[in-house]
């Protein structure tokens, strides 16, 4: 309801805004250190702060851990719960694969498995990718499928790869093979609803016949599925805000989030300087930028302090480029927290900037999760980042007489 | 749901409830002044924030900017989404206009035009009011419309009226014929959806006629339409919140609010001083005043930074009088921002204090944009003010066992 208020209300403008995500921001303290954002020596982001409205944001709600899919959702303005995507169709798009409405995705993995089926190596020790590439050719020249239907495999890097199955009537609530763990079989794909178990049906023969046709194979013996999801087209960016969007992101999945509210997606960069240098380039073309650092949450991920501070100050020293671009919006945030001290996603929220000449000042002095936690903004839904966003840019009309 | 949650807990009592709104109160820093709240000079109001729970309000969302109608439903407790009045029915309910479910209202100009239809003022002038009320009596006796359908135009101040027709079957979105522009010609009113088609030629015929009567008076030889709605009456105040109310206000549009709630209305008084001298006056025959301040917001428009500190430091000075009278809550607020920065209502969220007994007091020391961000209430919707009213004048029963 407030989504659809907010898309009655956008209107076309000339100004420019810059959306850096640097992902898995917030932390938690760790080893008497405070956390990776107090502990990191970063001037730049320190003084924008202080030029800002700062705040925290909520991903999905209080307590919720995000995955990188919603809590992206979220702050593209799409309500991360009503539009729950399912990882297949992100990694689909993350690949660039051009889904359709009448298509299924799912993530794959290929992996070991012993003689009596049980998995013994959910990755099937990383095989190079030209194996990948081989395997999934082979499989799709042997795979037998009802008339109607079409599958795809692409292969990714090492060894995953997503599968796409077409066709009328097909559905995704369909549970995971992929058990996430070793030791046990894989699982068996079960429709989660009526409607899906024709398309459940499908994804059981298609994991039989695999298995055959990678029998003699080693390491990559087996594949794993995970994330069966129907591709459901969103309203684009440019339809509900009026922004021609750059996406500048490396890792697919984020690269897949972008495209399905349809930004522009820039190929990926070899680090963070490059991705900047394009920032940089493409600035004038767009009226929007999203600019993605997934370095700060592999870090966290890895349990690695010291690493996602060092991210973290190298991000810093890229800050002043940014802002001598002169955009009309400036917003710095994340997607979620990824706490060191946690090795994971986590439900707190985000530290949180915007820098415009009609952002409120308020009296935070520094870019921390405390010192967000008492800016004017307060702690606020992510899903609301657009909204914000687009009145700075003056790009909303009046909401009644 | 959550406000007939709220209904369904009012009771009755006798605690007297001040409801003080500074029109367009919030501001934005302004040539190193700080914002008008921090400029001006408001000892009472400081004192009073010192006393009270403060916050931040949002009126109708995050980044949303609202019209007059919106924030104040939603200071009256009403969903501003949910309950999106028209500007005519407003302006009808404002001119005191006694509407009737079967009505459909609009604001109209009277304009000059050229002998090619093209708009040279939207105002014709200002002419003097009793011009107007002559030429919308030589309307209504030449006007002819369709059986069953009746026509009023009922003149305001100056160049302006309310057009209100009645009728079986009337809607009333259909688009504005005033194009809010000089050097074109006025638009055709058009049909919004399937069911104001009829309606929409309607209106149509009665422009054409206007053009008619009026083509050879100088200079008001024309009308402009705008803000067509049709009447959807709310629930009172007295039967939802069990709350006799007043309301002080002396602009038709703050009035028609009032009235589209069913409070009473207070004649128009001819200054600040005459209008909180009614407050004292009437203030043992009501459960709830409502008392409206308009310069703030008109100065705002003006973008005379000044004077938006003087009507401030104005207001203030009756603060000790009000608080005197002792009522068991006092809430001081406005219904949106208007930044002199900005000449127009914002988005940014609203100074909020509430006086009462049973109001925790924070440690907000002054009455300003970002002393109440730091307040106890935190940022809060505007729609949720008439419950923290009520917990505050012990006017709500407890929820579930």
């Amino acid at each position: 309801m407030k989504g659809k208020i907010l898309d009655s209300l956008t209107i076309e403008g000339d100004s420019k805004i810059i959306l850096l995500v640097i992902d898995g921001l917030g932390g938690l303290e760790m080893d008497g250190r405070g956390t990776e954002l107090e502990a990191a020596h970063i001037p730049n982001l320190d003084d924008l702060a202080r030029e800002s409205s700062c705040g925290l944001i909520e991903p999905v709600g209080k307590g919720i851990t995000p995955g990188s899919g919603p809590s992206h959702l979220a702050l593209f303005g799409y309500d991360p719960v009503e539009n729950n995507i399912g990882r297949g169709v992100l990694s689909a798009l993350g690949v660039g694969f051009k889904l359709t409405e009448r298509d299924v995705a799912a993530r794959a993995n290929f992996a070991t498995v012993d003689r009596e089926g049980i998995i013994l190596d959910r990755r099937a020790g990383r095989i190079p990718t030209d194996e990948n590439i081989r395997l999934c050719k082979k499989i799709l020249n042997r795979l037998r499928l009802p008339e109607g239907i079409e599958v795809f495999l692409e292969p990714e890097k090492e060894h995953r790869a997503v599968l796409v199955l077409r066709g009328d009537y097909l559905f995704g609530d369909i549970s995971d093979t992929d058990p996430q763990r070793t030791g046990v079989k894989p699982l068996d794909p079960l429709p989660l609803n009526r409607e899906s178990e024709k398309t459940a049906q499908i994804v059981r023969s298609v994991v039989d016949q695999i298995k055959e046709i990678l029998k003699d194979e080693d390491p990559a013996n087996m594949m794993l599925f995970r994330g069966f999801a129907k591709y459901r087209p969103l309203p684009s960016f440019m339809e509900r805000f009026k922004l021609k969007a750059l996406a500048i992101a490396n890792y697919p999945m984020y690269q897949g989030v972008a495209r399905l509210v349809g930004m522009d997606v820039h190929p990926p960069q070899r680090d963070m300087a490059a991705q900047f240098q394009v920032l940089k380039e493409r600035f004038s073309d767009y009226d929007f930028i999203y600019l993605h650092i997934k370095e700060t949450d592999s870090s966290g991920e890895d349990g690695d302090f010291d690493r996602k501070v060092r991210v973290l100050e190298d991000v810093d020293r890229f800050i002043p480029e940014v802002v001598s671009l002169g955009p009309d919006v400036l917003v710095v945030t994340g997607d979620h927290s990824t706490p060191a001290r946690l090795k994971s996603h986590s439900w707190h929220p985000v530290p949180f900037l915007i820098r415009s000449p009609y952002a409120r000042k308020d009296r935070v002095r520094g870019f921390t999760e405390l010192e967000c936690a008492g800016g004017i903004l307060g702690t606020f839904p992510a899903v609301d980042v657009m909204a914000l966003i687009l009145a700075n840019a003056k790009r909303l009309t009046k909401f009644g007489a």
